[in-house]
């Protein structure tokens, strides 16, 4: 049984400055929910008779903040924010972010430059994951990574990866002086026939204008992912799309 | 000025049935709608004022059942399938599949077996574009490319593929007896690592139970994206994303 207060709350976490003094977002289904369990205690569950039995996860919650509640399907439907809701939904605190670089480790990073599409986040998210990315930089006018719909686009992903919400130009001025920032451009050089290393950061533009003219600056590799279509239309690749192409190559380097 | 069978007409244009019927799809937007009108004489365009005079379109229209017409931005709004309609909205007639097959010039080429998403069907359109791969086939339990969501993903790739509905085990049997099918399989062996050659079917499978069997069979090389994530939790790559990088790698090995 879930109260009015309940649902306007859980429905007010759309917002981000609500999840902001709150300090809680809103993930969904098993997958989600279950990946993000491994790694942080969640704060609240709604879900299904049925979901509590199933996944055992009743009694693991505690604390004086914690709470399990069992909710019907129309009661779950009226929390959700899935077309179709999927047996649970759970709030979790938003994770401090980490400033303990994995470029101290001398690993690959990715940089967002503006990212504002909450599904290319959540697929670049899913993608980082992927080819073992473990931090991703966003800058401050990417879309927020608690947003429900970019929680429920990384598929869980986001239990892996930290996110690290910055201004991208400390973040450069940080770095030691040779270290290398990759960015694809329009007037790169062809990523296939270019040296990658495996330890640096990786910059993704926003989805119309590419990489802000104050961080293509500072980029010290320019890379282009050549286009193959034959004629005269301007094409473009999606900037999700596009960050898997650049991961799986510097992958492709390291095993060799 | 737009009447309300025509808006009914373009409403009914949804769905698959009534697109096979009258042998038509719906485009919209400057970009979208003037790719295919460099290939495709549009059946009829509603457009604003605006539109008619700044991309001179006006008087390209011709025929008996062609028909321009100036829309007012509510009246767009009421046929568009967009959330925000971009000032045009143009009919298509369905092109004629081409069985000529590129097969026959030994290029590479998709199959896709039973994608549903129209998301991914469009993005992964736009990618075979971007790498010159001008042909598609698709299993006839594919989603229908000329939805209109389909259509808007694809970013005017559309008019840049042939996209052929076909019975993916049949035309395997057409090929000569050595010709290369290439599907990404979680059995398969690594991408980077084995030979890959520039003619050839790359299969890529539906979203939630990848290639089916029946297709399975017929692939000659098993290829698998090795994933880089350390940890316990089984990951997965969306199709389009996956579909993106193997043609990256194909590609890429043609430019050597």
């Amino acid at each position: 049984m879930i109260s009015k207060n309940q649902i306007k709350y859980i429905r007010q976490l759309e917002l981000k400055k609500f999840r902001k003094r709150e300090n809680c977002f809103v993930a969904e289904g098993p997958k989600v929910v279950g990946d993000l369990m491994r790694k942080y205690q969640p704060i609240a569950i709604y879900a299904t008779e049925e979901y509590f039995k199933e996944s055992g996860v009743s009694g693991q919650v505690s604390g004086i903040r914690n709470q399990e509640i069992v909710v019907t399907a129309e009661e779950l439907r009226r929390i959700s924010f899935l077309q179709t809701p999927q047996q649970v939904l759970a709030l979790f605190p938003i994770p401090e972010p980490n400033y303990q670089l994995s470029i101290v480790n001398c690993q690959l990073s990715l940089a967002l430059d503006g990212i504002q599409d909450p599904g290319n986040l959540g697929t670049i998210i899913r993608i980082a994951d992927w080819f073992g990315i473990d931090t991703i930089y966003c800058s401050e006018d990417t879309a927020d990574v608690y947003n429900p719909k970019v929680v429920q686009a990384t598929m869980g992903s986001l239990a892996h990866v930290h996110i690290i919400y910055t201004n991208l130009l400390k973040l450069f001025d940080s770095l030691p002086n040779d270290y290398p920032i990759y960015g694809t451009l329009l007037d790169g050089d062809d990523i296939y026939q270019q040296p990658l290393s495996q330890e640096g950061i990786i910059v993704m533009g926003n989805e119309g204008n590419g990489i802000s003219e104050a961080v293509r600056q500072r980029v010290t590799h320019r890379l282009l992912i050549p286009n193959f279509h034959q004629g005269d239309s301007a094409e473009s690749l999606n900037v999700a799309i596009a960050t898997a192409i650049t991961c799986s190559e510097f992958r492709r380097r390291g095993t060799k």
